[in-house]
């Protein structure tokens, strides 16, 4: 294994031998190690000094079950602090099976020119870009899937991102020609300050990934894969509905922020739910079944077609409905796909930008519920005009601009499709994880609402903390491996394949290794990430929600009533 | 004396006594403890838990020399941090006559209305405004002297006040009708957020202030004056060539930042100078030489007129004729007043307007040196387009906007006219005041470059951490008892003018102060202000320079190279 270093100031391409500290460690425990140990925490998240890391998991490029992420990693322009974001699609497989640990993009080149990198079994090229500048992402994908044919692994960034928004996200192509984001914290700014319009990745030959004992790994692959396929949520919930299943759960429990964050539940909830979706879904011969990356067993993406039976948008996530939806007060999911479209082609992150357009709602630059306004704005975002660039800098700038209060931030990112009234356990995630508001980082909603790995009550704080704490922990060990955090239904519920997992890597890596050695690795991750935020300024006090979360939020009617000391218990671990 | 609490939740207002611990507190030592005391360091600025508090001096209202300052404090839109900014003006005078100690303004009202406040003798009355809202200062004035009488005191906010951006100042009407500003910070933002347009003050039948031993006062009075008079800077540089005095002397020292801070020389520097300033002004029947309050024995201030011997502009200061002059680019005095007239009007502030406007050019915006560009920029601000939002809202703001890693700000607050790498101890100031980038919280420009108070090398390190310290803690003292900053000219020079300082106060209040107690109130106000700022979440990392200051500078090519540790010395008081 190698890591790649482009340094931008001098375009020159570095070959070098993995440190030993970092042979075991992938995904965001390498992106984290490697952004702690060499970026200045002080640094502007567009300068010279920061750098854009990215790394397949420990098992990427295996065919255990769902670990083809790659984690982006850098200092976020958009929260200050160090980053994490990542995504499926094909690159990360492809680079795995290149035998490229990983990748760290550095400095900035002299000349105001941008330039693509194309890795393959004999290196790394760069080259001056000057024909798909301006282009989105589809159309890049487009003309490099006719360049080098349908198999070649793109990374790129659209225009949001050569404009350096901070809600710009790294867009990748997946085996369908489909785009996957690394959606959050803006590090598609951060590809665009370093001058890099996209990355090709071509396997040919490539030698692939070794297993020590592929017996072994065979067994706990088929474990883990017969495990994700008997649990009810990744087996059957996913599967069928996509993400987007959560509306109406979210809508029954009364967490669906809805107009900015004003109420629980959403009147328009029926319309846009993963129910309406699929069938809609198959009435238009789209697909509601789909993946995002090869070895997937869950499938949890789809394919959405408008009224005609033309393609719209594949990997139409919860997140992103619920943003476009109830958050902005739209109850058209043709609308929203046709967002979700904009947002992937010019490569931007739909909860920011989502949570953006609220908080101009919010303004009154447009009403609640004005969903042609809302697709205006977004082709706002890609003229790059000041409007689009108020918006597509994120939720807190586009506050800022309107002098509106009510922001739905945590260290200025977007807090996502779960209200931290209602599903408390999520809120001390948003809080105080070191990646700004963030579901992903400690997806306590399925404990607090889906009753994965018990139930602790989303509408008390007892347990919420020690239950946040733990999937923060737990988290960051499976994004150290490059599994979808979906995974994590199936082991919470069944310690079996949990198990199957650690085995996965002892059997790759020929390791002895423990389920405590998994907490340990997701403890150093967070650890790594937390001393690069406070060397960066942060403090308890950016560990909190928004001043407006003491309102009541109906239909429970309950606060967010975490002082900074409980929250802080978080880090206790 | 009294203070005055006006609650916007239901226009409630009462008169407070003042609490003993505050007796003898005045300006920005009164606004600080008041902010310290009684807001939530973390609240946002713009909501229902900020307070707009303002004081006039401990001297104001006397007749003891150039003592008319008022201090504006809350916790600031712009920076996060607790602010004070001050400003000439009749309404400080008035409002000591009236017998008030301060006026705190808190809550937010519940309808969506605009309100005016009247203060006179029989007490406070607050009333819906409609009819002047949107228009700009030089109307509002205008209107309100012909209802109210050319005597009448005005407090009030512009277009960018309503629109409520980050850089929005607080207007202050003075005896001729010109425009004052309580400039940096964006206290005209949270004026705007309590719904209050304008404030009336008029002291018809005012008791006055009480002075406790007359003669005692008038001889300390008379001392200060005499004092001032014969200075070189207070008796002949300022009252000639006004502030813009330093276009010249900055230029010849290396230090006047120039195209966004790339060099410390203009080219087109005698085209704005102060001399060339002066000449103009007397061909065309302007007036070189003008106070900004009563009672002012220097009268730095000017009244510029057009070619056609029009008035543009009063009170014409240096920071802004370099903002819009050098840092832009730009070396056309005209199309400066006219820059500097639009901002008096829409309620901005020149320095953070200047900066932002530069960064833009930096981002591509608009050419460097494009002055009918600039003044552009400052209609859409007027006009609250998205792109006068983008500028409006500060340097900060724009360089996110636009991409812009070149950002001359500490604490998001645009770093004034003396570049800090080649005037070393105001940078040290720019670093660690409490306020964000701000020359007027420890003006060390006066020992490193016009050698006042001895001299300290502006181009080395030594000394000039003790030289912040020491004006950044004298400085405090001055605001508190609202004396211009300009008196530090003498007492810097001669110790009999600051033993007069206090016996001023001692006369006034029967108190026997010596010039230790000055000092412990200065440290006191810096204490009250760093605590906040502390509890706001800021921290050592919050006390640096931007990262481009590494560069250096021409003609002396130094650099910025402070370290962290080097800084925070300033707090060992």
């Amino acid at each position: 294994m190698k890591i790649y270093r482009i340094n931008m100031n001098d375009l020159s391409i570095k070959t070098e031998e993995v440190p030993r500290e970092w042979n075991h460690l992938g995904g965001r425990a390498l992106t984290s190690a490697i952004v702690a140990k060499e970026v200045d925490p002080t640094c502007h998240p567009l300068g010279a000094k920061n750098k854009l890391v990215f790394a397949p998991g420990l098992l990427t490029g295996t065919s255990a079950p769902n670990s083809g992420r790659m984690s982006f990693g850098a200092k976020s322009p958009l929260t200050g602090g160090i980053k994490e974001s990542n995504s499926g699609g094909s690159a990360s497989q492809k680079l795995a099976k290149l035998g490229v640990k990983a990748v760290i993009i550095e400095g900035l080149p002299a000349e105001d020119k941008f330039y693509n990198l194309h890795i393959d079994n004999n290196g790394i090229k760069i080259e001056q870009e000057t024909e798909l500048l301006g282009k989105g992402n589809y159309e890049v994908i487009d003309r490099l899937s006719k360049k080098y044919g349908d198999k070649i692994g793109v990374i790129t960034i659209g225009q949001a991102g050569e404009y350096k928004l901070c809600s710009a996200n790294i867009s990748v192509k997946d085996y369908h020609g489909n785009i996957r984001s690394a959606g959050r914290g803006g590090l598609g700014a951060v590809m665009s300050s370093k001058k890099i319009k996209y990355i090709t990745i071509d396997d040919t030959g490539a030698p692939g990934v070794t297993v020590a004992n592929p017996e072994k790994f065979k067994e706990a692959s088929r474990l883990l894969a017969k495990s994700l396929k008997e649990h009810p949520v990744t087996g059957q919930g996913l599967p069928t509905y996509g993400t987007n299943i959560l509306v109406n759960i979210l809508n029954e429990a009364g967490g669906l922020p809805t107009r900015n964050f004003r109420m629980g539940r959403f009147a328009g909830a029926n319309k846009i739910s993963g129910e309406a979706m699929y069938e809609t879904i198959l009435n238009r011969k789209g697909k509601p079944t789909h993946n995002c990356h090869a070895g997937c067993v869950i499938s949890c993406s789809q394919v959405y077609h408008d009224a005609e039976g033309k393609f719209v948008t594949a990997g139409f996530e919860y997140e992103t409905i619920w943003g476009f939806g109830a958050v902005c007060y739209v109850d058209d999911l043709d609308i929203i796909a046709q967002a979700d479209r904009i947002c992937d082609d010019i490569g931007i992150d739909t909860i920011e930008t989502a949570v953006a357009i609220a908080t101009a709602m919010e303004g009154g630059l447009i009403p609640f519920g004005d969903g042609q306004g809302m697709l205006n704005l977004l082709r706002e975002i890609e003229k790059g005009s000041p409007l689009g660039r108020i918006i597509g800098n994120g939720a807190g700038f586009t506050g800022k601009a309107f002098g509106v209060t009510r922001v739905a931030v945590v260290k200025n990112q977007a807090i996502p499709a779960y209200d931290p009234r209602a599903v408390k356990g999520v809120g001390v995630t948003y809080a105080t994880t070191p990646m700004g508001a963030d579901h992903t980082a400690g997806y306590a909603v399925a404990t607090n609402i889906l009753q994965v790995g018990g139930h602790v009550n989303p509408l008390a704080k007892e347990g919420n903390v020690d239950l946040s704490r733990n999937l923060q922990i737990a988290t960051a060990a499976l994004d150290a491996l490059g599994l979808c955090l979906f995974v994590a239904f199936s082991i919470l519920d069944n310690p079996d394949a949990y198990q199957a997992i650690v085995e996965l890597v002892n059997a790759q890596y020929n390791l002895n290794l423990t389920e405590n050695d998994m907490t340990t690795m997701g403890q150093s991750v967070l650890h790594n990430e937390l001393e690069f935020n406070k060397a960066a300024g942060f403090t308890a006090k950016d560990d909190q929600l928004p001043e407006f979360f003491n309102e009541q939020i109906p239909p429970h009617n309950t606060t967010w009533d975490f002082t900074t000391e409980e929250l802080q218990q978080v880090f206790n671990a």
